[in-house]
């Protein structure tokens, strides 16, 4: 089955006293489910080590009340009350039969401490390092907080090793892991023995690893995670003090796990970064120690992944962002369906989970976050309930979805697309600046698809009422998209504004189209606030057009700091000459420009401009369902038993939405109706009797 | 003992078949706890009622996933999995005397279902209008939908009977509540009977009304919650459509409960508007219903409230805010103890516990949040365990909460102030502009302290180390507070910037001193993100400077978007004429300006300037303790058994982190340390057994 040159992949990695039975090693990720959704967690990396990857680990795991990165929803193993929580997530993992490993992790300066309120620890006295400037200043640690810490990493690792975990973390990555902050001569600026030369900034890290190691004590592998190079030059942690650092150190955990800068360098989106961008920073490092090495790099390709291997790059294969969107991608490698796999498209929507505090979801993979909740799962589905004939009409995210999961699922589906393309939106998106790893929504799905001689596809061709119900089919899945409104509808305004005769108004979709703005100067107004105002605009300004982004938020793209790629996008637009103008609404469209206004003040200007670029909200493609509704008279005897819209077309929303859309919808079909509240879902417990604690009657007022 | 004056506020009120026992009605308001933190809540309530609110309600609560709001954490009904929980509140509000009310809420377009992942409703098609441009949309609600909102509120009410609620709401209110969509002419475009006139836009709340009324069955009050005025002219609700809406569904409600347009219209801070700000909206419309009214107004002084029931302007004296500073507000007017009264000072912080996901807080007081989880009381605290002698060095905000609080307890206390005046920052913070009714944390408790013999306080009174350890003193506090540094370091800089010889750079300090910048070109760099840039700004731009306030954030005052002040600070200062230049951070300090960088690109440049005031971050006054704990082997001989440092002088924070921490360690002096984790807290119940739920063995996989 397996193709050879992938051997090497699954060959066992010894990591300090336990085995990984191959190189598959999912990293700590976080998940927006943490505290709050353990059971959501645990069948989530459940599923993970069903699909074959070798160590799956927790995301951060905060180990005491001075670590708290609220509203951040993450793991906590403050005492012996997250216990249990920790450990139904380990023993999922072994059920799946992997490695579990624990993110141990003191947030140091990033963690304001909101809910705890406990000061904030840091090298030195600064303000907390969030991503939401709080009004909080950590102190410097005196030798008795630094004592204290390595008591509660102690406590964790015991308590880590009575939950179950195989693999215990020391983290010292991506600026939130506190021992980054001893390390980096960015905030590090003590005088004492913890500061100053590389020796001093590593000792703290040192300290914690041994302090590991002997709790620990042969029972579970250390593995240490590490930003190699902060990217900030001498300012920061560069990689030749990294290779000291393992020159020195390289043997104290088992296991290295290198990542890159903070968060945001690390898991860099595809519109900005290729697959293996850390490559030339992890690079040469193995050398410096015999412990084995795990790094991350967006990897789908599984010659790139041997490709690390047999370099010598990495010993063990990291991934956080692949294996969300497809959590059976080393058993699909081991079985030779290549094909198969779901690959990530890096669009980060999965990170937007933990900075909304909502459950991980992917764009590719449906079922993420959603194992638990609704017993979902990436590669099975329950088999039909009957020989139904299901029409899906369009075959954009939510439509292809349906169909391959309907065709899954056994059903006969017939996919009808009025368009010469497979894709919808994302086969129009993708060929945008940027965004050409999106195809792969659909390339998997055209490819699955493929497979099922129960499906069959209809290109061009274009589906009326009368062609529905004068055909034989039991349901009718809508999936027809929508359109951008050229009416200036959005947040802002909530009704149409002023547009003079004659003014040019184009959207995202002329754009797409081929359209190009009739004269130079273009306003474009984004009252979208995700990434298609910023990529529209961007490629007009490299087409020659003089772009004027005009927007009521306070950043360009605003959403995308929910993707950490706001500063990215902006950086890009400056360097494409585009002018941005935030806090700027659009007030009417004249004939030679734009009326604008401030949305603070309301003081009104006036932009030139030849053409203007709306990017606003957008209306569902629903007239055939319109056509339908008032034809359901007629259903009975077409042998129609329901029509529904998915995905844009019944509420426009992201690309992940519209496939999970698609999803449910073939989950659902012929299915008893759900619940009111459609998931399983875990409640706070109430503590027993609180009132034997908190008496009503006053203690003593000593005033009255 | 009380005022006859007063007598009016204590008269009890029908609210129909239940009656409050008079006129203190604590509105609904967000906490931070919620759903997380039940008891947390539910003890947080109990206290207000003990203070003798006669009705205390939840914030809102989520009646359905459609109505997932998502990050925020508010209480959900949902299905019966939440009864436990709410029920818990409303017996601990009844614990407390009071009648308890619950706020029902479908928020519509104000859900992005984050969580629940399921289509947003809305009275038309629109993205969602939520606090963070999230990229969803809401569908325009079918009659179906309608249908079905109808039943789920009825199910929520059921729920809340049987979960003990006296008050039931419907919620139209603050654009936050889903029926407000429906009546504002802002979202409602519809064209069928929901839509278009008045009468049609009210159609939904009328029946939602019914409905509840009919569930309710008389065995709980219904309320109405609804925005008087949009502010919005005609685009919005006017006061004049409320006039009609209370014309014709006036008795439909047992209680009119009115708001002011959105929440940040409604809840604003003390720095944009005065208490009773809200009073010429509601005058007039109690007149139009036979059914009591409660509005708010930051309301804390009692004749104000009389007023407010003699001039016929409300029945109830609602509260959120005056509440929370002082659960005992009501008690305290009912027992004639006026100057006991800790009046809200509308800072909004407790606003921020909603915006940040935390517990609420409260400048004022420190005990809020901390009931159920410390035990803490607001006008209770435990006697002392000993006769020791404390010397609190500081009477800022910590000191002065300490050295009351261990008052109370009964210590004996020495106060010492090394300047002329009480109330560290806080004093000199108050007088800048805007701030002035910060004064009152320092007013209460300099009143408190006055009233305890046990408590000396010394002016102009330096402590140094000898001082201290040649006198009797057991327990040293030191809350001396912290000064701005002048250096450039904060968030963005954490070394030291180049500093031109000659260059002027003052800081908060040297202003509030009463220095002024040598020129009239003045740079300010805020890199705090909180108020304090903002209010210097404002106070040199008033006072003829030309000032450019350079910042690396992307709003002026960033912070203020947890207490929804960022864009009247903005308009404030746009007004004011101080040019703002966001996204902008200092690189150096040169004898005739600074140098900028774009913190996007790293493009520098050059501000030419006489002055830069820097307002970054803040370096503990730790002289006395760095003294102190240098002759540590003095202080058995001494007889001084601790030292510690709290507030600014520990890690500098928010004034409500400062009188809290100066609380804590009244608390927790000479009592038995507290464990790793020095708070009760409830956490997620495991669901037992999920596996025969979800099976590991595959369901079946069609495809292979």
């Amino acid at each position: 089955m397996r193709d050879p040159r992938y051997d090497i992949l699954f060959e066992p990695v010894q990591i300090g006293p336990v085995t990984a039975r191959n190189r598959f090693y999912q990293v700590p990720h976080c998940n927006g489910m943490g505290y709050r959704d353990p059971s959501g967690e645990a069948y989530m990396r459940r599923v993970k080590a069903e699909g074959g990857w070798a160590v799956v680990c927790t995301e951060q795991v905060e180990i005491h009340p001075t670590s708290d990165i609220g509203p951040f929803i993450e793991l906590r193993i403050w005492d012996d009350q997250d216990v249990p929580a920790l450990a139904r997530i380990a023993d999922k993992i072994h059920e799946g039969g992997a490695l579990a490993g624990i993110e141990l992790a003191h947030n140091g300066l990033n963690s304001p401490n909101l809910i705890s309120r406990e000061t904030p620890l840091a090298p030195q006295n600064l303000p907390v390092a969030t991503f939401s400037y709080d009004p909080i200043q950590a102190r410097s640690m005196t030798k008795s907080d630094i004592a204290d810490l390595r008591r509660w990493h102690r406590e964790a690792v015991r308590r880590s090793l009575q939950a179950g975990y195989d693999i215990v973390y020391v983290y010292a990555g991506h600026a939130l892991g506190g021992l980054h902050h001893f390390l980096s001569p960015r905030y590090n600026n003590r005088t004492d023995e913890y500061g100053g030369s590389l020796t001093n900034r590593m000792r703290f890290l040192r300290e914690v690893l041994e302090d590991t190691r002997e709790e620990a004590d042969g029972k579970a592998a250390v593995a240490c995670r590490i930003t190699i190079d902060e990217l900030l030059g001498d300012a920061g942690i560069t990689k030749a003090e990294i290779e000291d650092v393992i020159g020195s150190i390289g043997e104290h955990p088992d296991l290295w796990d290198f990542v890159l800068g903070s968060w945001e360098d690390d898991s860099v989106t595809s519109r900005f970064g290729p697959e293996g961008e850390q490559e030339p920073y992890v690079r040469g490092l193995k050398q410096l120690t015999t412990k084995p090495v795990v790094g991350v790099g967006r990897f789908t390709s599984p010659d790139m992944m041997v490709h690390q291997v047999k370099s010598g790059i990495l010993d063990l294969i990291g991934a956080a962002r692949p294996s969300i969107a497809d959590p059976f991608l080393p058993r699909k490698i081991e079985t030779g369906d290549l094909e198969d796999i779901r690959e990530c498209i890096g669009c980060n929507i999965c990170v937007s989970g933990d900075f909304t505090m909502s459950p991980i979801r992917c764009t590719q993979n449906p079922t993420m976050g959603e194992e638990f909740r609704r017993g979902w799962h990436p590669e099975r589905i329950r088999p039909k309930t009957s020989d139904s004939h299901v029409l899906v009409v369009g075959a954009g995210p939510a439509g292809l979805e349906a169909a391959r999961a309907l065709g899954n699922r056994g059903y006969t589906v017939s996919l009808a697309e009025s368009s010469r393309a497979l894709g919808g939106r994302v086969e129009r998106e993708a060929k945008l600046p940027g965004l050409s790893a999106w195809i792969r929504v659909v390339d998997y799905r055209v490819q699955q698809i493929a497979k099922l001689d129960n499906v069959d596809v209809f290109l061009q061709s274009e589906m009326t009422a009368d062609d529905i119900l004068d055909n034989d089919f039991d349901h009718v899945l809508l999936a027809t998209g929508a359109h951008w409104r050229a009416d200036g509808v959005g947040r802002w305004h909530t009704h149409p504004i002023d547009t003079a005769d004659g003014a040019e108004v184009l959207t995202p979709d002329s754009i797409m189209a081929g359209v190009r703005p009739r004269g130079r100067r273009v306003v474009l107004f984004d009252d979208d606030h995700y990434y298609l105002g910023g990529v529209v605009a961007e490629l007009l300004a490299k087409e020659g057009f003089d772009v004027t982004l005009l927007t009521p938020g306070a950043h360009v793209s605003e959403w995308t700091v929910n993707t950490m790629e706001v500063a990215r996008i902006r950086k890009r637009l400056i360097r494409a000459g585009v002018a941005c103008r935030t806090n700027t609404t659009l007030t009417r469209v004249d004939s030679d420009g734009v009326g604008t206004a401030c949305v603070f003040t309301g003081d009104d200007g006036h932009l030139p401009a030849d053409s203007v670029v709306m990017v606003t909200a957008r209306m569902p493609e629903n007239r055939l369902l319109d056509a339908l509704t008032a034809r359901q008279n007629g259903w009975a005897q077409a042998g129609l038993k329901s029509v529904k819209a998915v995905g844009d077309a019944w509420a426009p929303s992201t690309i992940a939405a519209a496939v999970w859309a698609g999803h449910r919808y073939a989950e659902e079909l012929e299915e008893p109706p759900a619940p009111v509240v459609p998931f399983r879902r875990e409640v706070t417990e109430l503590v027993a009797e609180p009132d034997k604690l908190l008496p009503l009657t006053p203690i003593q007022t000593v005033r009255s």
